[in-house]
């Protein structure tokens, strides 16, 4: 698995609202992966957001490494999967929304339809990818 | 997320040849995901195969744990994730092209091409799923 940075075809293609998987470790050891939003922030780092209340979100502060495999649409033999160490943290139910809206707009074009909902959000670096089918 | 058996619904979505993500964790602790063919054998376990050279084939056998998250084809909101134990291994060359073979058939109707492919494959049990957008 190369080591960041990414080449910009790869780049290009995580940088599209594609269907993604992230996976996270357990309190075990063991994996458990979820389909999600995710995208690419201005920094380099990338945005995912969850509902405060879910287990995957006190799994990855227990063990904040997460890896995430994104699939163009349409076209899934074209994935790159990045991974790496969750940077930041962001418990503010104000910005949260504002990451949330961010999310769903890049993949839906509208805000978040759930105003009431409490999310968190976290920002990992990429330190390795893997794709496959980039060219 | 809840234990195993899955309802009829999620059990359906997951025997069809979508595209899917496949997490392991690695001997750092932290999880690794990619894209991966698999399929619902007939006693309920899932197989997947792997190329014998393949790194995550060692850390599979190192923490024989893993999430696979599937996602319908062109309707991606719709997925279903599972995990468990790897429950069965089969290094045998002939068998495992014969398995590689049928999640070829299962996916793209044909045979696998590289016939010289040393192949490895494991099946894991259901024990935890959990599925969105299944009705």
């Amino acid at each position: 698995m190369p080591k960041a940075p990414m080449p910009d075809a790869a780049m290009a293609l995580l940088r599209e609202p594609n269907p993604a998987v992230i996976a996270v470790t357990m309190p075990s050891g063991h994996p458990m992966s979820v389909a999600t939003w995710y995208l690419v922030d201005d920094d380099g780092t990338v945005l995912v957001n969850m509902d405060a209340g879910r287990a995957r979100l006190r799994w990855m502060e227990q063990h904040p490494h997460v890896s995430l495999t994104a699939m163009k649409e349409d076209e899934w033999y074209t994935h790159v999967s990045v991974r790496g160490p969750v940077v930041r943290w962001e418990y503010d139910e104000q910005r949260a929304l504002a990451d949330i809206d961010r999310l769903s707009r890049h993949y839906s074009g509208d805000a978040f339809r759930n105003r009431a909902a409490k999310r968190v959000s976290a920002w990992f670096e990429i330190t390795h990818w893997h794709g496959w089918e980039l060219d």
